[in-house]
């Protein structure tokens, strides 16, 4: 089939499946969510996702109710009915349904399980990008995957208006990561990335490319990195679970980056290598 | 009947009133929100209310597919149906139904209209109540009321746990507001408040407060103030549209405010009058 939506058990296409009103999902965006690439239908890095949601349900104390092996296999199921080399795997928990109240001790039952899988239409990673940049005004629970996501949803829609492809936050002068991906930089050979605090989501192709670079021998500073740094950077990138590394050559209309190509081809080609050996082909 | 759900023309029970999966509140909380008391089935503020979430949906991009007074007609004729002499009227837009993607060109659709009405659990406002507080970490939205509530419900919770009935968010010395209401005090017979800035929502009772203070001709400082200022009033109070003003008599355990009650009740009972005035009864 073209897609399948999952909801507490109860499964449609997506664009019929019908909620509850009254899920905590619809008032507070009260729940976390994860989401990856299934290549071959194999869904990547796919123990580090479940391990993730399962993190960020405790971090705002949802207690999941399912075990990691069957959430993998209700989402292995879902990706098997869907037709496609390359699937977007999404996946949230809500604290459940129940009379709307701030406090959560009012909540029927047990918290919520959505997902769905569909096409994904994925970067290309051989190409080069455009971003702009925006002041981060979000809250401080970044390192929580939650489905608060306004102000990514906002700077997102502006870099599409401006005929870009991603926003890049940063509060005051220091970079934090991009509307929904990480951002790296590559100077004199190091690759500088934010470290994992509560102003940026601790990425899994973040973390991948961490391992990657250590493999390759090159070296990595996790240390706040600045605006100038990032304009002054030998090459700038982002990454995510499902634009995997994509190159950024221009950022507010400035051409940025573009003079380390060989050390970006070695992790980039490294990531891609890594696609290839757990989904058994690239896209 | 004992509640009444609306959700883009269709009504039903709460209880039973089922959305599409794929509108955006659902993943992104991507949509804004009011709420009133209706007292004998008269919407409080009404106006008041109807223009804020225009201004809000303004605010966040969103262009309402329905004019003032057709919402207006709308809630009244759900306010209509449902029993009782103290109701909670809650309606939100939301950008609307499509499949999942930060940019909202994508949207199918107009905003999703979404609106219910309950019986309201109303706080005594003789009474006088418990706070805790709690580092404000919100984002820098305060002032728009969106659907990104989760902060809230995790402040709100906590009090609960606590056994208090609100939260007192501070970012660093600075008060800013609560949970779900604006904090006001009272020292030497001057209420102070927080500015209208990015940082806490302007509250509806808040604003009639300040137009009460002004006919009483209690003075008003409109400025920001500090954690050691409320714990040092003469008064603490909390306002909302629904709790419209409690007063505070402790505060993370400490006996705080109660030491100017002649001041209190000046405010307390012209909001009562006030809704008097409006609904033709108090509750």
């Amino acid at each position: 089939m073209k897609n399948i939506a999952y909801y507490n058990g109860k499964t449609a296409p997506i664009e019929e499946m019908m909620v509850p009103m009254n899920d905590r999902a619809c008032y507070f965006g009260d729940g976390v969510y994860d989401a990856t690439i299934a290549v071959n239908h194999v869904p990547m890095h796919f123990d580090d996702h479940i391990d993730r949601i399962y993190r960020s349900a405790k971090l705002i104390d949802i207690e999941i109710p399912m075990e990691k092996e069957e959430m993998k296999q209700m989402l292995q199921g879902l990706v098997d009915q869907v037709e496609g080399d390359s699937l977007f795997v999404y996946w949230q928990v809500t604290r459940g349904v129940g009379m709307r109240n701030h406090p959560y001790r009012g909540v029927d039952g047990a918290p919520s399980i959505w997902a769905w899988v569909r096409p994904n239409g994925m970067r290309n990673v051989y190409g080069a990008y455009k971003c702009i940049t925006m002041e981060d005004t979000r809250f401080l629970h970044c390192n929580i995957k939650t489905i608060n996501l306004l102000p990514a949803v906002i700077a997102n829609q502006r870099a599409e208006e401006a005929g870009c492809d991603e926003t890049i936050f940063h509060r005051g002068e220091r970079v934090t990561e991009c509307s929904h991906s990480n951002v790296h930089i590559l100077k004199d050979g190091v690759l500088h990335t934010a470290p994992c605090d509560n102003l940026i989501l601790p990425g899994i192709a973040r973390a991948h490319i961490l391992k990657i670079c250590d493999e390759l021998g090159i070296t990595v500073v996790e240390e706040p990195f600045t605006m100038d740094e990032l304009m002054a950077a030998d090459e700038v990138f982002f990454s995510s679970s499902s634009a995997l590394t994509c190159r950024v050559k221009e950022i507010d209309g400035k051409a940025v980056g573009m003079k380390d190509e060989k050390t970006f081809a070695r992790i980039r080609d490294a990531y891609q290598a890594l696609v290839k050996e757990e989904c058994g082909m690239t896209v």
